[in-house]
């Protein structure tokens, strides 16, 4: 049987960790380390100035389904449950299911990508998954659908026998939906938050600020990114690499400088 | 004069962004937002689940240059100085001088660069400025040296000039040196952290774990890394494109998928 590794950045209480843990467990022997509690927006963070632990949690009623909560960021995870917790190295890593979209520039503050982007650092076959809720909207009132979950454990058996190049590793995006249409491999949009900020008062009187915003999509037309699968119902796969190189703007750079 | 934007994961009292700063306020205006502690290994991170305030500091003797510190993490700084604080958008963006390096795959956990990402993302010409110190050195011991602040000078100088390539911001790494060597143009090394934890025993016996680990350069031979350049006594500037997707990878995900 394969070892998997799952976390998230919702906690290993959310519903979304939950369903992909179960399915998971059909095919693999799985252990979720996962935050005590919400990381969102953890991005690739790491614990430097405090201890991190972790506790198992009660019993799945599954032999082969293993449950860890653990006091730091999504990477922290990751890292923790390689050196200190799985029997040994896992053959796939997977992050989510995000309650909430990271497709476009939102990857970047992504807890979920975080934990993809360090499983991938660690040479480990590594997948987030995502939902693309929108603003308001719950997992526990639009949950990802039987046959995508099937379709989900399928991806994560072919890349099991064929891997993933190296330093890459996958940002897949789901859409709300009651069928499974199929996968889209995509690139990432261009996208821009804005408005990001909303005045909240202390009772006391100090001024402070709630971070939210509005999203755009930059290109609205293009027929080959994340958010366009997800738009016409589809669920984007986008290869990323932990290469963080701009290769193409060497030369420029070069003669700028 | 330009309007530049300072920011940082140390925290505004820290060596290095007191350093960059005074060196800015010698060609432009200049607003210090930086957070109100050390928030070393932040990466992007957003603060999703509780207000976040700011504070001006007191007056810095120079008319053209103003301190903020607030409470959350780099990118929070940017976003909120841009919405809330400078009073036009800058024209650069500066980030650091981080006290520790960020080269090679150290990118993805840095403070530093999250908030280099957001301003790019903005797009604003953004720069990640981090000094390689090995364990246990502190700046205030290697500050950087003048000739070298000089060089950082012109270069934003050239940058407020020409510009910056759409989408990509650059990740700036400076040897511990007496002299200024000159710049490389270069990639990200290839690198991996392994034996990442301490074990730590709370009073009470509860075993927790510090984060800590040792880096290995994964291509020591290469001559055309940040590595390569640091280790030659060159500072590196690698270009760092905030669009994640693997392009060259595309077809072979399609074909996997």
């Amino acid at each position: 049987m394969p070892l998997l590794l799952l976390t998230n950045d919702d906690g290993y209480q959310a519903a979304g960790i939950q369903a992909l843990a179960h399915i998971a467990a059909t095919f693999a022997e799985v252990y979720v380390v996962a935050p005590d509690g919400p990381r969102s927006g953890a991005a690739a963070a790491i614990t430097c100035t405090q201890p991190v632990s972790y506790s198992p949690l009660p019993h799945s009623g599954k032999d082969n389904l293993h449950f860890f909560s653990c006091s730091g960021t999504p990477v922290d995870c990751v890292k923790l449950a390689l050196e200190q917790i799985v029997p040994r190295r896992p053959d796939l890593l997977l992050s989510g299911i995000n309650h909430g979209d990271n497709a476009s520039v939102s990857v970047h503050y992504s807890g979920t990508m975080g934990a993809v982007y360090e499983g991938c650092m660690k040479g480990i076959p590594s997948i987030g998954l995502s939902l693309f809720l929108q603003r308001g909207q719950r997992y526990e009132d639009h949950p990802v659908s039987d046959d995508t979950l099937a379709a989900i454990a399928a991806l994560c058996q072919r890349v099991l026998q064929h891997g993933l190049p190296q330093d890459i590793c996958l940002n897949v995006n789901l859409p709300v939906a009651h069928k499974f249409r199929g996968w889209q491999v995509c690139r990432q949009a261009r996208g821009q938050w804005s408005a990001e900020w909303v005045s909240a008062t202390h009772p006391y009187g100090q001024r402070a600020f709630w971070l939210t915003g509005t999203f755009t999509d930059l290109e609205p037309d293009a027929n080959d990114t994340d958010f366009s699968a997800l738009r016409s119902g589809y669920c984007s796969v986008v290869p990323v690499t932990v290469d963080t190189t701009a290769h193409s703007a060497l030369k420029e750079i070069q003669n700028l400088i």
